[in-house]
């Protein structure tokens, strides 16, 4: 049983503050700081470069592999950390073209992260080969999926709306019609139950600075189904991935059979120290829980701000089942509303054009948070306080 | 006047080690636990998601990016940091080879460190259009640039031999030809004087682990020729490159003008809190001054092994200016001589086939360092302690 009173207690959050962002950046946990000032002090300082060896840094993309890898579906030896998200969609799609050489066709939808579409644009530039993406709207996907489809690259957790994609469905006629599946986990992991092995999708990539609490910027993860570890090519081949990286070979050879092959270069070591102790936490956790959890904090606040806050329209899915662990509301004023309910300490996040997205995080919020947050909210738009001149103005970052 | 006692008090090296390895890993400075506690406490915690704005999170890419790019001659607003050297080394060549369609020739040399081989063979075979790799010896690349060749691609330093290729002629060849020129300064940042500016490369890419103190898998740097920044086609074409990256538009615009497109995914923002307390130190020291003083204690070195050491044998250049601040040495037993310094706590590294390899970084390297190390290397020689099997048997990462 997941103990949520304990997991909330491993967080240090500041005081007074409801964070219904850790969709966007996890909080840090309390264990984050003795944490890497023992990796400083008892490994950078004292072992300097042994500690390759002696600390097993070298190993530390799988070991944390395995543990990301867990919360996925993905069995042992199918994940590696490292590198950013952008970099894993450009290597699985890379991947996946190959595997379907005559096909000239990527699919996504035109509700998937910005970033997959950029890098997906900029891997076709450079291959020049005549290649098309084609973003359909989300909910007609399933119809685009045809032979002509190499690769099918999507999001499974709608970056706005929360809305979920049929993981399992996709993957099957995707298969059935001979194209490459590649899934971005990046609002799923920690989110919700996914099962990349047993739906056997070919790729899936993800980060860890948001649910999974690893820190800003931490690193991004991969996942390759074990049939394909063998023949992958990871197009992106650095000296990390290669059979025997110490021999200094001048010809590469990916280390056969094993997902080390998708490693690329020397990843942060400093990173991986935030990601094991936020992993820590996760390893008391059960998945099934932590989204049973979430789809009743969901409700409550769901429910709370439909009575209470009229102005606010629902643009996630009403059914559970359908949705991540965000909830989203429009609202024309939702940029400075978010403003002003962060200005009141609880946070949340805004999307173009007029999206207000609240992250549900049971590991550190529980049901007292989301009322306190919607009598906050509450309160602003019957006061009209977004119409105040300091809420309107445009952070360089939003 | 660079103060070398001021700047080796800056760095906490384990009692009694004389450390010959920070050109492959640099040490801990003492300031790296405070700041990384603070970036933690005052940072993470506290601000949260609003980091990026309220602690410039957004932009460390180019404030760090000046700072490292200030060691090698760039201008402001030309280097930003992020990602691996091995990704850098794509991101190069790959938009060199675009400034030159109709040639298909790469031209490197087979001294080069393995792994920006190994990125060129990945995208070669990406890009399935034609190309060659030509690796001659490293002596004979001047003579290998010619009509045919669209990029050049080397390290200035030979991360075995410490030997420096010249990078003003192969520059001015290279542009009298028509070829695009990518230098790896991996084993020159904060080792040598280089001009990136001056000599007018159109790229240099380089890491911060080595000589900048960074800490194991700090960030990699790349620079872009000013006259290029509106032009050059960042084909890892992630949001952190692009013209609005908050408007989440479906389309990539590569931000124009910049440096700033050449960045791909969000960076690790804890590995940014490590590499601006190691520039610190960085921003108080002369290159010229660190290099005259690197000149002198690798010639005491040289001179003290040559004389006491007779079994080994210089592999460096024994010019001083045409080698960078690491000496070699061949000798058969090398790996386990190796091995048996280690265990007395003077730390080198070793490369194969049977290269010992020492780094000369003054910042914290002093005479007296130099003459203890060449001690206990004249005496596991002479006891031939290098044939005990513990110094034998061979580490997973050497």
């Amino acid at each position: 049983m997941t103990d949520f009173e304990w997991t909330r207690q491993q967080f240090d959050l500041p005081e007074g503050m409801i964070y219904l962002n850790g969709n966007s950046l996890g909080p840090m946990p309390r264990a984050s700081v003795p944490a890497m000032t023992s990796f400083l002090n008892d490994e950078w300082r004292t072992e300097l470069i042994k500690g390759w060896n002696t600390k097993n840094w070298f190993m530390q993309t799988n070991t944390l592999g395995d543990r990301v890898g867990r919360l996925v579906g993905a069995a042992e030896g199918t994940t590696v950390v490292g590198d950013t998200l952008s970099i894993k969609v450009f290597q699985a799609v890379a991947a996946g073209m190959k595997m379907v050489p005559d096909r000239r066709v990527i699919l996504s939808d035109n509700g998937n992260f910005p970033t997959d579409l950029y890098m997906v644009e900029g891997l076709m530039k450079l291959r020049d080969a005549g290649y098309t993406l084609r973003t359909p709207d989300p909910e007609d996907v399933m119809d685009a999926i045809t032979e002509e489809v190499g690769v099918v690259m999507l999001t499974e957790v709608d970056y706005r709306t929360g809305r979920r994609h049929d993981m399992k469905a996709v993957i099957e006629k995707a298969h059935a019609l001979g194209a490459v599946v590649v899934w971005d986990l990046a609002h799923s992991a920690g989110a919700v139950p996914v099962d990349v092995g047993g739906f056997d999708t070919d790729f899936a990539i993800g980060c860890t600075y948001k649910y999974l609490n690893g820190g800003p910027g931490a690193p991004a993860f991969i996942y390759v189904a074990p049939r394909l570890l063998d023949t992958v090519e990871p197009f992106l081949s650095g000296w990390y991935g290669h059979e025997a990286p110490f021999a200094f070979d001048t010809d590469y050879r990916p280390m056969p059979g094993k997902i080390e092959r998708m490693r690329i270069g020397t990843p942060s070591i400093a990173s991986f120290a935030l990601l094991s102790v936020a992993l820590d936490i996760w390893d008391k956790a059960d998945m099934d829980e932590v989204h049973a959890k979430s789809i009743e904090l969901s409700e409550l606040f769901i429910r709370e701000v439909e009575a209470r806050c009229p102005g606010l329209k629902l643009v996630s899915p009403r059914d559970p089942a359908a949705r991540g662990s965000h909830v989203s509301f429009a609202f024309e004023q939702g940029y400075a509303a978010m403003q002003a309910l962060i200005a009141d300490n609880v946070i949340g996040d805004f999307r173009a054009p007029d999206v207000m997205r609240f992250g549900i995080t049971p590991l550190f919020v529980n049901e007292a948070d989301i009322i306190d947050a919607v009598d906050k909210l509450e309160q602003i738009l019957e006061e009209e306080r977004y119409k105040d001149a300091q809420f309107q103005k445009r952070a360089l970052v939003t």
